[in-house]
C-alpha cells in the first residue's frame, strides 16, 4: 500500500525527520512518501496556528491525491484531520488520535509525558476532543523550556525518564504516550528505563493508517456538492468543487 | 462603541440580513459594521467548509483590525472564534457560544430547536465543545429539508413553534434557542405562541460582545512572536507577523 | 435601564462596597440601587447559610418588584438565584454564573483564584452546578486564613499575583476569575502585573444583567398559580400568591 | 432507635400517609415520628417551592432535636438535606437519594418511573445532584395529568405497569424507581406484574436512615460557629447560633 | 436475619478478621456466618486477580445457598459482585461500593485515604464503575509500602491520621473511608483525631445488606434458563443450571 | 505473524465462523489459529456469563502461550481482556473495544446497530467502560428476537439495513458498527446500501492486533510475583505462577 504523510508545517528539516520515523514503522510492502504542507506556518504553537495549518494540511492531501491508499498527518492537535475525514474516501489519520487509540488497546490507564507544562493544554483539549479523558491517567509535563526544541530529547532524557516513572509509579500509568513532536525517535532509547510500553504517535499512526486500508466497506458512493471555494490555491478549490 | 459583525460566508444578501438583526439588537451608542468572508465558501455547512470558513474569518476581522471595539462572528458552529480570541485585543463572540451562555443564565434548561434534522451533529458537537451540554433539555429538529432555506422560515413557521412547545412541555425547557441561520429574526413572530423566552444567536452575540467591553483589565501585553505565515492573504500575513 | 443589586447577606458595610463596584462597572444610563438582604445572616459561609439565604434574597427581590428592570445577586453561590429566575418576569443574574459565562467567552480556559483553600469546595460546586466545569484550568487557592477578611486583599497580594501567574503558566489558564467577596475591587490592582484579563464577579454580573434586559422576547405570560406561603415576611407571601 | 419523618410541606394528610409507609417499612424497635414542615407550602412543585421548603424543613428538624436519632425528609428532591447534614449530629437523609442509593446497591441500572412528564426536569436535576446518572437507564413519564394527585396511583395504574415493563424490556432498567409522592405505596401492588425490583422512595429512606446510625464514628466535634440569624422562627434561629 | 460474608481470596485468618469486625456491626438479630472463598488466590492485587476472584465468590455464595438473606462481599473493588446480583434473589453488597453509597449519604463530599499509592487505580476505577466519581473530593495515599500488610495500620497510623486531615482541610472532604483491607478497624481507632465521619467499607457493608432485605418487593420470578456450564466446581455449575 | 484467535464460549461451530471471518481480513503473511474456549458456557450473554469467561478465556489464551505474537478475543463485551493484557507480554485485543477504536478514527461520531434491544445494556457498558460514549451518535436496535440467531442476518436483513440508514439520516453517524456476534460477515453484503463505512467487530479485532505488534516498545520486563492459584485447570494455574 502507498501511505502519505503530511507535515503540517512548512519545514523540511522536521518532514524529513517525520518520514524517517514512519518508514521505520511502516510494514513491508508500504511505500511511504512524506511531504511538507505546501502554505502555512514553520511551527504549529496556538490554535490559531492549528486553524491555519488546517487547510495547508487540506491542500497537501489534495495535491498528491489519487497517489496514496492512506495517508497520516504527522502534527500534534492533527490539525484539518477531521474534515479530511470528510472529503477524502481513504483513511486519514492523526497522530495524536492514533497515540491515543493504540495506547488505549495497550492497556487500560496511559499516561502522556512531554518535556514542557506549554503543551498541557493543548494536548488536554485534543484528548478531550477524541473522548478518551477517562484512560488517561495524568499528564507529567517538564518545566517551561526555552532552549532549541531539536535538542530537547537529549537534554531533557533524564528528566523524561522521571516523568515516565512517575507516570506508572504515582499515576498507575499502564502505558505511556510520548507527546510532542521533539521527542519522536525516544521511545526506543529510554525503554530498556520504564516499565511499560512507550507509545510514539508517528508511529502509531502508520500502523493504524495501514490498518484501516480496506478495514470497512466504504459503503455506496457519498454524493459531493459542487461547492465554489475561494481564496485558496486550484488544489483545495478543486477539492471543493468535488 | 463600534461592532463589527463577520459573517464567514461571503454571501452578501446574508450578511445584509444579518446586518439588519444586529443593529435592531444593538444597544443606542453601539455602531454596527457588517462584512463578508473576504474568501471561503457561500455556505457553512460541513467541518470541512468549517475549517476554510475560519482563515477567511480571521482575514476579515485582521482587514478591519483597530476600527472595532468588539466583534461578533455570525455563522453558527463559531469558525475561526477561538483562534480570534488569541490574535485580537478585542472580545470576539460567535452566535452559538453567546446563544448557550445567554440561554443559560436566562434559565436553568434551555432546548435547541431548528428547521433540519441535518443541523443536529453540528450543533450537538458546538454545543459539547463550549462545555454546556449539560445545561441543555433536548434538541428538537424537523426533518430534512430540502427546499429554499430563504423560506423555511415562513414554511415551517407551524412547525417550528410546535417544536417548541414540545420542548417547553416534553422536555422541560425553560428557554428555548432558535438554531440555524435561516430562522434568524424569527423570535419576535412566534414568541407570543410560545411560554418561554426565545434566544436568536446574532441578538444574543451584540449584547455579550457589548458587555464584554471593559469588563476585564486586560492584564500585561501578550508579547506575541513575529510568524511567517505564506499562502494567505496580505491581512492574515500580517497578523501572524505580530 | 434600572438595575437592582441584592447583597444576599445582610451587613451593609459590604453592601456599600458592592454598590460602588456595580455603579464603576454599569453603562452610562444605567441605574444602580443596592439593597441588603432583609433577614438572614451577616455573611454567607456553608450550604446551610446558603440556603437561609436563598429566601432573603428573594424577599429583597419582591419588596423592591417593578422598581427595576434586571437584578444581580451579589453573593458567591449565588442564593435563590434558580428560584428567582422562575418568579421574577426580569433577568436575575448571580455573579458567579456571570463570572464563569463572561470568563468562557473572553477565552478557552479560565482559572480561578482565591485567598483561601476553605472556598474551594463553595467553588467547584457552583462551577459543576452551573455545566462548566470542562472550562476550568483548575483553581488556585491561598492557605487557610484567619485574619480580618476586609484586608486579605492588601495582605496577600502577592500570593494573589502569585496564585493568577501560576494559573496562567502552569495550568494554561486564559482568563483568571478572582473568586469570593473579599477580593472584589483587586482586579484593576493587579491586572498590571498578570498576563490574561481578570474577571471579578460582580462587574460581570452588572454587563451581563444590562445584556440580558430584552435579549429575548419573554413569549407568552406564564400562567402563575396562586400558592398559600406561610412563616415568611409579607412581601415573600405576595410574591407566591401569584 | 427513633427515627423522625419531616414532610417538606403543610399537608398534615400527606404527613399522616407517609407515616404509615415508614412504619410499615421500619423494622421492630424503630419508632416512627412523622410532623409536617411548621411553615411553608401545601405542595412542592417548583425550584422556587424547593427552596422556602428548605428552612421549612430545617425548622422542623430544629423543633424536635434531640428527639430522634435520625430523621428522613419526605418530599421528592429533597429540600434541606444537604443544609441538614452539616446542621445536625445525626443522619439526615432525603427520599430521593435514598431511593437513587438503594436502587444502585440492587441492581447496575435503574430506571425511574412515575406518572408525568412534569416531574422529569426535576427528576433529572435531582439524580445529577446526587452524581448518579450514569447508573440511570432511562425515565418512562406519562402524559400531563390534570385530575385529582390522590387518585393517579389507582387511575394510571395500568399505564404505570406499562412505563414499567418498557423500562425493563427496552431500557434494560434491573430496578425500577417508582417516583414522586402520588405513587407511594404503589410498589407492593404492581410488583407482581413486573420483572424486577420495585423501590420506593419512603421505604428505601427509612431503611437506610437506619443503617446510618452508628455506622461511622463521628469523629472529633465539629466547632460550631454562633451565627445571628434573623427573620426565620426562633427553633431556626436557635440552630444557628449553634 | 442471617448474613454470609465472603472474603473473596483463600486466606482464613483474613476471614476471620472480616468476621470480628462484620459481627461487631451487625444489628442485634442479625447472625453472621463469614466464609473464604473456596478457590482462588490468597490476596487480589490486580485485574487478573480480581477476574479469577469472580467465580470464586459466586461459588462461596452458591455453597451456602439457602442459608442467608443477605452477603457481604469482602473484597475491595467488589469481585464478582454484579454477577451475583443477577444470579441471587437475595441482596449481595460489595464493601466498595457500601463504603461509596453510605458515604455519599452521610455527605455531600468524600474523601478516600489509604496508606499506598498502588491502590489508587483500583480504587478509582471502583468508584468510577459505581457513577460516583463526582461525589469524591480527592484520594490522599501513602508512599509505596512493601512491609507487612497486617502491621500497616499500625506503622502508618500517623501518617494515615494526617492524610484524613488533608483530605479534610486541604480539599474540602466531609466524611473520609478508610480503604484497603489492611485499614479495617482503624476507624474507631483515630476517629477521634479526624473532624469528620470516617466510613469502614465491611462495616457499611454489613449495615447496607440487613438495609436492603425486603426493601424492594422482588416482582414477579425471573425465568432462569438452564445453562451447562463446564470447568468450574459443582455448586458454580449447578448454580447456572438453573 | 502469528495471530491467535479465542472465541470464548465453547460452541465451536461459532469458533469456525469467527476463524473464517479472522481470515478473510488478516494480512498476507499473517497465520491465524482459532480455538475455542476450553470450558465455561456454549452462549455468552449475561454479566455472571461473562464473567466466568473470562477465566475461560484466559485459560485458552495460557495453552497456546509462546505461539502467537499477538491474540484476539472474539466475544462481545471482551472478557477476561483486561486480565489478558496484564497477564501476557503480547497484544490482546477484545472486538468490542477494536470496533469502538477503528470506528473512532473512520468517522467523528459513529452509529451502533443491532438487531435486537436486548443487547443495548451490554453494549452501552462496554461502550462506557471503554471511555468513548461522548463519540457514539446513539444505538438502533430490533425489537425482541426469539428466533436462531444464525438466521437473523438473513432473516432481519432489511431491518438492519433500515436502522442503518436512520443511524445516518437521524443522528449524524458518520460510520456505523454493525453489533452483535450473529451479524458478523453481513457488512460487505449490505455496504452498498448504506452511506457509510460499516466496521465489523472481528475484522477490526483482527487488523488491530496486527498492528499493535512491535507498535511500543515494550519497557523493561515487568516482574511477576508468583502467585498460587487453586481451583483452576494447570494452564491458568501455571500462568499465576508466573
Amino acid at each position: 500500500m502507498r501511505l502519505l504523510v503530511v507535515n503540517s508545517n512548512t519545514s523540511d528539516s522536521v518532514t524529513a525527520r517525520i518520514a524517517t520515523t514512519a518508514r521505520d514503522a511502516a510494514r513491508p510492502g508500504t511505500e511511504v512518501a512524506a511531504v511538507s504542507a505546501p502554505f502555512g506556518l514553520p511551527l504549529i504553537v496556538s490554535r490559531a496556528d492549528w486553524l491555519v495549518a488546517g487547510p495547508a494540511t487540506l491542500a497537501a492531501l489534495a495535491a498528491a491525491k489519487g497517489s496514496y491508499d492512506a495517508a497520516v498527518v504527522a502534527c500534534f492537535g492533527d490539525p484539518g484531520v477531521e474534515a479530511a475525514k470528510e472529503l477524502f474516501d481513504v483513511p486519514v489519520v492523526g497522530i495524536s488520535e492514533a497515540a491515543f487509540h493504540a495506547a488505549a488497546m495497550l492497556g487500560r490507564r496511559f499516561g502522556v509525558v512531554s518535556f514542557t507544562a506549554a503543551l498541557r493544554p493543548m494536548f488536554e483539549e485534543c484528548l478531550a476532543r477524541n473522548g478518551l479523558a477517562s484512560r488517561c491517567s495524568g499528564f507529567r509535563m517538564g518545566p517551561a523550556f526555552a532552549g532549541d526544541p531539536g535538542r530537547v530529547a537529549e537534554e531533557r532524557r533524564e528528566m523524561i525518564v522521571a516523568l515516565c516513572r512517575a507516570a506508572v509509579e504515582e499515576d498507575g500509568a499502564e502505558v505511556v504516550i510520548l507527546g510532542g513532536g521533539p521527542l519522536a525517535g525516544l521511545a526506543p532509547a529510554i525503554a530498556p528505563s520504564v516499565a511499560v510500553p512507550l507509545v510514539d504517535g508517528t508511529v502509531a499512526a502508520v500502523r493504524m493508517a495501514e490498518a484501516l486500508v480496506g478495514l470497512a466497506p466504504p459503503g455506496q458512493p457519498r454524493p459531493r456538492r459542487a461547492r465554489g471555494l475561494t481564496g485558496f490555491e486550484p488544489g483545495l478549490t478543486a477539492l471543493f468543487a468535488g
